[in-house]
């Protein structure tokens, strides 16, 4: 089964609220140079209100040759937010309200009833001016899903080209992202974007039950990075999707994958985590003895990821003390 | 629903084989004392087969006083081995055979008839003097279904305490795990072990998903090394499971999960993950403008997890670029 899908990258939206991350303009260049060479479909931007200097990069990457990959900016769901956007030169504008009793009560006060005359205007500001629109309800996995689904209905009929699930405080399980997405596959006949947090450890394996209940566009950063301990990583949902359905990351850049990552951690002056997936220096390294014996005769016996794919290598330790008895057998 | 499991943590055996620990004996009398602390159910160990420290440090610490901790170590499936464990003093043995194609042929090149007349007179050494054993098919999920059932049933008869799954190259998604956990509950009667590695990113949410399915036991590491990239983190677990379930994790020190990460991660010279669960520097701050204001209004809008229930605070950050604007509304 190979699906169709698009890869949503949001380092420079959703990476940006990491708490220690402080992208310079350079460093932006940057990084939406290497996604637009690797092959993203979608770059998505912090909205140009948060500051002239997000205004600025935003035009300045909008103005780059970018290839397949097309720009996007998230910004609040009103006109004079996607006023500026659209100013700035963007193909698509993402537009969220938070949807959960938490965030209807304590964020911004609106009824579901309020939230939907709020958003007619704003979609079609953008759609006179062929501007691509998503809408997220914020907060999906705590909202009910009749609200949920009342709300992806009337959107959907005003003609936006996808809705997003957002699992905004990381608690939705591979089960649950099933049973939503699902749910809403059902309800609507435009794509379906899927971004979840990691606060329980499943973002990777959430974007993936996505993918299996039907999503078309699935969030990522680079390394993971976002708000609190992050969202799904790069690395990550190619390494699922590779493991399950190579052919379907074929058209990635994938060597380039280790360099991304080396290059935002470098940025934001942490180490690649031990645990990412492919780009972890210890990724390909095996050490106990049952296992580099093994590897040695056939690196198929303990390594589903090919290396070579990945512009990596094999990393075979020898000699060491858990080693010792079994490479002589 | 409030399920009943054990947590099998694996630092000082899989953690051990991650390419860059090297554990001292003080470390890993600290770490074992940490974990008692914290309420595991099992610790398990390097076989002691592996060098003549190995031994001498599984016989210390079979010689503290555990609590409700069972120590347990992790050999290979052959008399020899487990006479060595017997005589180290310990409460159980893990044992394992490869049963996949790629391991019976490139790793130990026996039939799954020869692997189960093996098994037999190791488990009745270890019944005999009153030790727990658990058996596993090492690469479960690259195993034919009716050999892995086969093999399964057999070591249900021979009578020990459980058997083990394992995702050893870390290709299976929750769905898979799901069916085979699944597959296996209804075909014994002992209880059932899980053990995932997390090359495709999906460690934490397949442990859970074994539970979900009937698994009862879970293996972790600190931090989550292991072989390669790992495998499903004791701070990520608990995590998954105090979203889902808070009650079933309210018997372990919670509040002592950040110190067990720092402690381990000193050890080994490395910094936390960014995006650990619960224990990253960044797993309580919230930065952009809406979820600062909304998050000072009630926590409870942008943040599922409860950071006093491990001892740590919340980050609010004010004043930065992505504030501006929001903040003033
Ligand atoms: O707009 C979206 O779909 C996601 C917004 C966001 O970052 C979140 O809800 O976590
Ligand atoms: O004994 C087990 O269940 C697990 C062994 C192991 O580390 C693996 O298969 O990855
Ligand atoms: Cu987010
Ligand atoms: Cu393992």
């Amino acid at each position: 089964m190979t699906r169709q899908f698009a890869i949503v990258d949001t380092t420079l939206r959703e990476g940006e609220q990491w708490a220690n991350a402080h992208f310079s303009s350079a460093d932006r260049l940057t990084i939406a140079n290497l996604l637009v060479q690797f092959g993203v479909e979608y770059i998505e931007m912090t909205s140009p209100c948060a500051s002239p200097q997000s205004a600025a990069d935003l035009r300045s990457i909008a103005a780059l040759p970018l290839g397949n990959t097309k720009l996007l900016t998230h910004t609040r769901c009103n006109l004079e937010d996607v006023q500026l956007a659209a100013e700035c030169g963007v193909a698509g504008v993402n537009i969220l309200f938070g949807t959960s009793p938490y965030l209807r009560q304590w964020s911004h006060g609106r009824s579901i009833e309020a939230i939907l005359a709020e958003v007619g205007p704003v979609v079609r500001f953008l759609q006179e001016r062929q501007i691509e629109v998503r809408f997220s309800c914020e907060d999906s996995f705590r909202t009910p899903l009749p609200d949920l689904l009342r709300v992806y209905q009337a959107v959907d009929l005003l003609g936006v080209q996808r809705v997003g699930i957002a699992d905004t405080v990381g608690i939705a399980t591979p089960r649950d992202v099933e049973r939503v997405v699902g749910a809403v596959r059902n309800a609507v006949r435009c794509d379906i974007e899927f971004h979840g947090h990691n606060d329980g450890g499943c973002a990777i394996a959430n974007a993936y039950a996505a993918l299996e209940a039907g999503a078309t566009h699935i969030d990522t950063t680079i390394l993971g990075i976002g708000e609190r301990n992050g969202i799904a990583a790069l690395s990550g949902l190619i390494a699922r999707l590779y493991l399950s359905e190579p052919e379907s990351v074929a058209g990635y850049a994938l060597p380039m994958l280790a360099q991304l990552d080396h290059t935002v951690a470098a940025m934001l002056g942490i180490q690649v985590p031990f645990n990412a997936c492919i780009t972890s220096e210890t990724a390909f390294a095996h050490k106990a003895g049952l296992h580099t014996k093994a590897v040695l005769a056939n690196p198929s016996t303990y390594e589903a990821i090919d290396p070579n794919a990945f512009g990596r290598e094999r990393n075979v330790l020898i000699g060491h003390r858990l080693t010792g008895r079994h490479a002589l057998q």
